[in-house]
């Protein structure tokens, strides 16, 4: 069975600078909040190391995603492109744009589209100037992508963000009754509005969740696993959250759920795939 | 021993031109994303089969209520009538208002009480110019109420409104305080805000919670049996909210439930009497 | 193993005038909300059976605090002193402000300082003027204690203010990222934004989370105990609320929770030894 770990963050290129490798301790300090070990691979920045440990787990492929923040550092496209170049078939990726210019933004998903990158990577609270997943300026990027069928990726959840409002799922299901033929994945899952986030997938259609690290031992993770159980199973994305949770022992812990067996399929790859666009 | 269902739609007038009725595939795939199988009374549009299912599940009378809506179509409070005096006995009527114009609404509260009609039905984020429970508008409305003694039913949860903030409960939790003489019942049980609602409820001794469909199977069903079993107790009012669960199919799930055998009585029939001002 | 209870008011002075104590009723209404039983000691107001269950409940030092409230009724700093004064080693006292005037409330916090008096009790919600934590007329107050290692209790949570939005963690969130060298502990424990209020101390290291009578059978509560046995194990406070739930009581049901042994003498004492700076 092959696996889509759908948030990863190789120790390369600009992905060295975002402070989840550049602060060492507080990554491994937000590791242990989750009840787990921090990660080798992550702290010796050991990329032939994380490719071991993609193996190990079963995990065919993973998703890297540009980064273009204030907050927390930037990865940019280019970065992105020459590492999936870099290791074909291991990895896809997720451009980001400057929501601050939409054309610069629509030339931005253009160039990707030709490289080959999958989507569009947008972190609302964590541009240079915060905003909400519903800001007028990223309606015409919205909007884009949906007419050409390109899937959007939006982080909203954990600290995404200045504050706890960032992650209110309200602004995601306006998004997403707005875009009704917009594939729409929620990284982070809208932790910890899980009840909330929980209704807008109940809602729209097209929205996908993947709570990632925030599935990890935190209060709501009973309720996540209920819906993956029932009318999520169809919409729910499997990431570790790498190098905060390891890609191997992740895997490890979420085969331990308590999770229908014939789901896993689907939960682990053909719900990323079908997302993703990728050939059955 | 005699059973309410606070939230039932027959196949019948104005009900068959909502989308519940209108839409068969909607209706069906909520159904299933409840872990429920569709409804065959629904999908006929069978009267005499509901009455069955009724009787199958014991429930001696249905709470129907007049919608005055942009998003999901339109009943009549004619039709509400015809349908209880259609049915003597089976059925309990409640009223909706036009928001816009307080002198109409206060006309037609009248007039259906005159018919035996039991309470006002408010829709808030329903209406054609959707707005909060809290809105200015509907104020001079429960003023109405409270000082009558009509008890007002707030649809307040799961999709009703354009977007989730619609359903926070801070809006009931102002109404409920603002007028605390008025017995008000939150219809769809403010899901997804389910810790939310119930400290409202906690809080506010006149507000009843129904969360009719989104009880069944959705996350945060744990934490409204919690409040069954504990202080809602005497506030919680059974609803299947038929067509989108069958009414027998609920009933025996309902029964299912870990729920204190003693307090079955109350909550499947005492507490919706005393809401609707029955003779005990 | 001595045990703190951060939230507990004896029948004394300032204390006998809120209405906790002056509506009889209402209180015990509430306590059966957590399906306990009123307490004898609340009852008859005595002092002296206070100090056996205190005894008895192993409690050797009680968390006294100021109020200055339009809602809820007053208790003077003075009060507050006098009762640290009169019972020597059994109550530590924080002392409340006047958050409409800064220059009043510091020559405050510096008297109280003086009297020996452990930290500033801040009750947005429930000030003559209601305010959010996050006010603005607040932040010099935060600033003040900032500067000068003086840990601060915001009470957000359950009924602390005209209505829910008053409890909404987010206000918590940015003072809390607003002050990172400001002891923050929030009373009533955020509830019932459960999930939300434990993101923000997840997120932000100097939040102190003490759920008090809002963990005692509230749902939510297994999200709390969730957190208390993860990455909340150094900063929940203990606190029964009394007189609401016996002291008494409160320990013997809180020793019977599922909670890692290791961790009670900690939770019970330590962190709110820390967080009130107390000699080890």
């Amino acid at each position: 069975m092959p696996i889509i770990d759908f948030r990863l963050r190789p120790p390369l290129k600009g992905f060295l600078d975002l402070i989840m490798y550049s602060d060492p301790d507080r990554r491994d300090r937000l590791t242990r909040q989750h009840g787990m070990e921090p990660v080798p691979s992550a702290q010796a920045k050991s990329m032939s190391m994380l490719l071991e440990e993609m193996d190990a787990a079963g995990v065919t492929l993973g998703v890297v995603m540009g980064r273009y923040s204030g907050l927390y550092g930037s990865v940019s496209n280019q970065d992105v492109a020459d590492i999936v170049k870099a290791y074909p078939g291991r990895f896809a990726g997720m451009v980001s744009v400057d929501p601050m210019n939409r054309r610069t933004a629509f030339r931005q998903i253009d160039e990707a589209m030709s490289l080959g990158l999958k989507g569009v990577n947008i972190e609302p609270g964590g541009y240079p100037t915060p905003m909400y997943a519903d800001d007028r300026r990223l309606y015409p990027i919205y909007a884009y992508c949906e007419d050409r069928g390109i899937p959007v990726v939006v982080m909203a959840g954990g600290s995404a963000g200045p504050d706890l409002s960032y992650t209110m799922p309200v602004h995601i299901d306006r998004v997403a009754g707005d875009f009704p033929g917009l594939r729409i994945a929620v990284s982070h899952g809208g932790w910890p509005w899980v009840h909330e986030i929980l209704h807008v997938a109940y809602r729209r259609q097209n929205l996908y969740v993947s709570p990632d690290q925030y599935l990890c031992n935190m209060p709501g993770m009973d309720d996540y696993l209920q819906a993956v159980n029932g009318f999520l199973c169809d919409r729910f994305l499997y990431a570790s959250s790498y190098p905060f949770i390891g890609v191997r022992r992740y895997a490890e812990w979420f085969r331990g759920l308590p999770i229908r067996p014939e789901r896993m399929e689907g939960l682990m790859y053909g719900n990323a795939a079908r997302f993703l666009g990728l050939a059955a």
